[in-house]
C-alpha cells in the first residue's frame, strides 16, 4: 500500500474538529438555544446539527408559522412557545432576531437563564447591545457578543442552510467585562461552523462595520433612490452591482444604522468629504489629480481582491 | 414531414438578417474603417466579420504589437500605418481609441476622407466629441456620435471577442444638423450587431450616463479611497460587488469623466444631497424616515430589476 499524503490532511481535519466537539462537551455546551429562527438562527440551527455533535438545539420564534416550519423540518430539536421556556435549560443562548427585539428579550429570559449561562447574538451591531446586556441581563450571565458576516437578501426559515458561515467572517467581542473562558466558547462554535473568527472590542467592531458594510449600504440606497426611473433602465452591469445591496430588507437596515448612528455618520461625511474634492477638481479641470485619485482606488482595491484569493476568501 | 415552428423562425431570422446586409451594400457601406483596435475596436472587427458579410474592415492602431496582432489574427482585413492611410478608402469611420485621440485624429483625417464618409465615434461621453467633430471635419464628413454600452475591466486586442456587444445598449446621438440617412446607417451597424439601439440628443445621453455610469464609478472609486485597507480586508461580497467598477482603468475614466464635467458635478452634488439628509436623519434618532429612505430605494431597485428581466436584459 502506498503512502497517499491526503489521508493524513483528512484525518488531521477531523481529529481537530473532534477536538473541538470534545472541548465543547468537556465545558457543558450540551444545550444551545437560539431565540429568533429566520435565515440566520435557523441556518445556525441546522449547521450545528451533525452526526458527531452532541448539542441539543432548542428554538424559538415570534411566528407560529415558522415554530411549525422548524418541527416538521427538525430544523431544531425542541421548539418552544415562550422564549422564557426556550432559555431554562440552555447553556447557551444566541439571540438571532432582529436587533431591535433584544432588549426586551434580555428583560423577558433574565430571571429564567440557569446560573452562568452564555448569552451571545448575531446582531449586525454592538455597542448597543452590549450596554443593553450589561443593563438587563443578570450578573451572573456571561455575555459576549457576535456577528457571523453571513447572510443574503433572503430572509426566513425557508432559506435557512447549514452551510450559510461556511469560510465568512465572524467577529466575536469581548468587553472589558466579558468572563474569557466564556469568550473562548463562542469563538469556538463559529470555528465549528469553519467560520473565520476576529475577536475585536464592540467599539472597533462598529466603526469597522460603518466602512465596509453601513457606508456601502447607505450609498446603494442613496444612489437609487437619486436616479430616475427613466435613466436608469438604460443601466448596464456596474450600476446594478454598485447598487445590489439596496435590495436588502429595510426594517433591517434601520435596526442597523439606528445602533450605529455615530460611527455611520461619521463615514458618510468622509464620503460627502472625498465626492466634494473630487467635484472640485472636476470644476478646476485638473485632470492630473483626477486620476491619480481613480488609480489610488483602482490599486487599492486590487491589493484587496489580491489579499482575499491569496486567502482563499474568494473563488479563483 | 411534420411542421416545425421553429424552422420558421430560423428562416424569418436569418431573412431579417439578410435584409439588414442587403440595405448596408444598398448604401454602399462597403468599406468600415476603425481607428484604435483595443477590446471595443477589435471586437467591432470581429463581429463584422460574418461569411454573409461583404464590409471590408480596415484597421489602424498606435501601437505596432496590436497591428502586428490584428494583421496575425485576421482581426481586420486590411493593417494600416497610419490613421491617414486607414480612411482613404472608407465609407464609415469608427473611432474607437481613447476619447482623448479624437479630436488629434479628426483634425489628421480630416483632409484624406473621401467625399459623404461618415464618421462615428464609441467614446462614452458625447457632446463635447460633437463638438470637436463640427470643429475639425471637413463639411462633406457625416458625423453622428455612438456609445456602445459595453467593454469590461480588460483591455486590449487580446481580449477582443465578436460577442462582446450582444443584447447590450447602444447610444446613437444625431446633433441637429446631422444627415438622417447617415443617423439611420450608424443604428443598422450597431443593430446588426444585436445591440439594443437608443436615439438620444448627445446633450440628453451625457445627462443619462452621468447617473447611470459616471457617478457610479465616482463614488465606488471614492469608497475604496476613504477605507482603510485594516477594515476592508474584513470586507464581505457587499463592499466587493459596491466597488467593482473601481478596478477600471483610470485613463480612459479621467478623459470620460473630463468630458462631462458640468452633468458628473451635477450628479456629485444631488448625492452629497442625499446623504446629508441621511446623515441628519440619523443624528435625530428618525428611524421611521430612515426606514422609508431605505425602502423607496428597495423598491425602486427591485422594480428595475423586474423590468429588466422581462425585457430579457437580464439573465434569469
Amino acid at each position: 500500500m502506498t503512502f497517499n499524503p491526503f489521508s493524513l490532511i483528512i484525518i488531521t481535519l477531523c481529529v481537530h474538529q473532534q477536538d473541538t466537539l470534545n472541548t465543547l462537551k468537556t465545558n457543558n455546551l450540551n444545550n444551545i438555544s437560539i431565540l429568533g429562527l429566520g435565515l440566520i438562527g435557523g441556518s445556525l440551527a441546522l449547521a450545528l446539527d451533525s452526526a458527531e455533535n452532541p448539542v441539543i438545539r432548542t428554538g424559538w420564534s415570534r411566528s407560529q408559522s415558522t415554530r411549525d416550519f422548524a418541527k416538521d423540518n427538525n430544523v431544531v430539536d425542541i421548539v418552544c412557545q415562550t422564549p422564557e421556556q426556550a432559555v431554562t435549560s440552555a447553556d447557551m443562548v444566541v439571540l438571532a432576531g432582529p436587533i431591535s427585539s433584544f432588549a426586551g428579550q434580555m428583560k423577558q429570559i433574565a430571571d429564567f437563564l440557569p446560573q452562568n449561562c452564555i448569552v451571545t447574538d448575531v446582531g449586525s451591531t454592538k455597542s448597543e447591545i452590549h450596554k443593553w446586556a450589561k443593563k438587563h441581563l443578570p450578573n451572573h450571565a456571561r455575555f459576549v457578543g457576535s456577528h457571523p458576516m453571513a447572510g443574503s437578501e433572503q430572509q426566513g426559515i425557508e432559506f435557512a442552510r447549514a452551510d450559510l458561515f461556511e469560510g465568512a467572517f465572524c467577529f466575536v467581542t469581548p468587553s472589558d467585562d466579558s468572563d474569557p473562558a466564556a469568550v473562548e466558547l463562542v469563538k469556538q462554535v463559529w470555528k465549528k461552523l469553519n467560520m473565520r473568527v476576529i475577536e475585536i472590542s464592540p467599539q472597533k467592531h462598529d466603526q469597522t462595520v460603518a466602512m465596509i458594510s453601513h457606508l456601502p449600504h447607505v450609498i446603494a440606497s442613496s444612489l437609487v433612490n437619486i436616479s430616475d426611473l427613466e435613466q436608469i433602465i438604460y443601466c448596464g452591469k456596474g450600476f446594478l452591482d454598485t447598487t445590489r445591496i439596496a435590495s436588502g430588507p429595510e426594517n433591517v437596515w434601520r435596526d442597523i444604522l439606528m445602533t450605529n448612528p455615530t460611527n455611520v455618520a461619521r463615514s458618510i461625511d468622509k464620503m460627502i468629504k472625498s465626492l466634494s474634492v473630487l467635484r472640485d477638481q472636476l470644476k478646476a479641470k485638473n485632470g492630473d489629480e483626477i486620476e491619480k485619485m481613480l488609480a489610488d482606488a483602482r490599486i487599492k482595491r486590487n491589493e484587496l481582491v489580491e489579499l482575499k484569493l491569496q486567502r482563499k476568501e474568494l473563488p479563483e
